[in-house]
């Protein structure tokens, strides 16, 4: 059988201290059958983001040591930061990259939350295609109120972990644990200091108030540049591309008179989501991406290797 | 040592005829040691352009089959294309990809030259980093007045070729050999039927007549779509991106009132001349080819490679 090959995207919640963030990163590091893609701290959004490619067994052993280490180095009472967030490991989403079902990455997702709140003692609440009940699909109902707001709303009925307790961890909060379709994040930089203008523009664009299917977000102020974000997660990239989402978000911001001053991709990307968004632009008609050395040069690669 | 890589771009006379095309593709399919990135027929150009990848002896054994077939297939007294020719294998470059210098590259293109001659009777001129006299860098010094008019000329002093007596074979011309940067072939094409309007903005866009600096082009007529092509090569694309070679075809074309009806990226392209590009109308902002999921895989199999 093929290897299986699943992106897995822990979100920390600590962009500013290098010596957690480092802390963290090297437990993913030179690590055998898991490998480190990428790994991206925003200090505003006091977050960090790591992006691990494996096999699902030695990366399932990988999280669990990089959310020990979070234990003990981050405390939620004391944490600050413009993204939303209930946990010192807030998200871990399963990716299916190669030779793998998204059915498997559910029933991995599950089995791994399991394991991990016994491991920790950290609730997990499960989402999108690993979600128990429909609600919990999305994110944002799970995250509502934040750490803060949970810390006395988890003994609600309806907001009751999937795991553990109806308490939080006093310090970690509660993670949320779950499979998905490759995420692209994606954030438009504004030229003004008005954080409504973000918003407003977000809420054009977002689907929960009327925007486009695929596409969640958030407007923010990036205090230390003087420049507010339009803060987007793009979850299905082939039916909302990039470019259909920032000419939509320039359009807007016409409407205010705001610049885009510049676009942040976060983390990683597939080479198909980067070259759809070129063809707009470029107008190139039947460009394969097999005309790409690279990708070429890894189709062939991996030919060899079966 | 780290494994060598070339990668080699030959170009034969032939688009239309879909026997010669399948012949001569086939002898460099399934090759030990030299892998076919890419080929692609144009009936309006009338010529094949293949991509290869290889080790440099697998690569040169290959050419020369491939250049004896179009020698017993390819007739340049009966040939009319669009692109200017010489011979019926027209261009063979070598650009080097992977742990192979631009010198080596050179010294391989003239001593294939001179085995090609030897292998085939075909006059040999030497072009870009291989040139043995500095006119000679520019291949369309060497292809001016096309089969038809080297015919006569090649007997001129200034013409005589750097490999062979000064006579084209004659059915097969002669052959350009040299060592080159990657290239990018891109061709605009415009609504109109108007070609003066194509030759208008190639000759605004090509170094040779005022543009850029690594930018070559024509204008040509695309008689069965009823367009026109500025079709370009940039033969440095980090110093000339394909955006900005665009945007100038743009803006020279409303000139005209001719629209842009899209673009191709003929052949192979390396993933940054897209990805630059990208930048520009995205604007994103410290974007790194490492986020590129796939580009990140490659780098990740070449090290476990070695």
């Amino acid at each position: 059988m093929a290897r299986q090959l699943v992106e897995c995207v822990p979100n920390f919640s600590e962009g500013r201290r290098t010596e957690i963030i480092e802390g963290i990163v090297e437990l993913f590091r030179g690590r055998k059958g898991c490998g480190l893609l990428d790994h991206r701290a925003d200090r505003d959004h006091n977050r960090l983001v790591v992006s691990l490619a494996g096999a699902p067994d030695p990366l399932q052993d990988a999280l669990i040591e990089a959310a020990r280490f979070a234990l003990e180095h981050i405390n939620m009472e004391e944490h600050q930061g413009a993204h939303p967030r209930i946990g010192a490991v807030d998200v871990i989403p399963f990716v299916p990259l190669q030779n793998i079902t998204m059915e498997t990455c559910v029933f991995l997702a599950r089995e791994f939350g399991k394991r991990y709140h016994q491991e920790t003692g950290i609730p997990v609440y499960y989402y999108e295609e690993a979600a128990l009940k429909p609600d919990r699909r999305d994110l944002e109902v799970i995250r509502k109120g934040q750490f803060e707001g949970l810390k006395t709303e988890i003994s609600h009925p309806e907001r009751r972990p999937d795991v553990g307790e109806p308490r939080l961890h006093p310090t970690a909060g509660a993670t949320v644990i779950g499979a998905r379709k490759f995420l692209v994040a994606f954030n438009v930089n504004l030229g003004t200091r008005d954080v409504n203008v973000a918003r407003k523009i977000a809420g054009a664009v977002r689907r929960s108030s009327g925007g486009l299917r695929d596409v969640k977000g958030i407007g923010l102020a990036l205090e230390e540049r003087g420049l507010v974000q339009v803060s987007l997660n793009i979850v299905d990239h082939e039916r909302n591309p990039l470019y259909r989402v920032l000419e939509l978000i320039r359009m807007e911001a016409r409407r205010w008179g705001v610049p885009v001053v510049e676009t942040e991709v976060y983390g990683m990307v597939p080479a198909t989501a980067m070259l759809d968004s070129l063809a707009y632009y470029m107008q190139t008609a039947g460009f394969s991406p097999d005309q790409v050395l690279e990708l070429r040069l890894l189709q062939a690669l991996s030919e060899q290797e079966e």
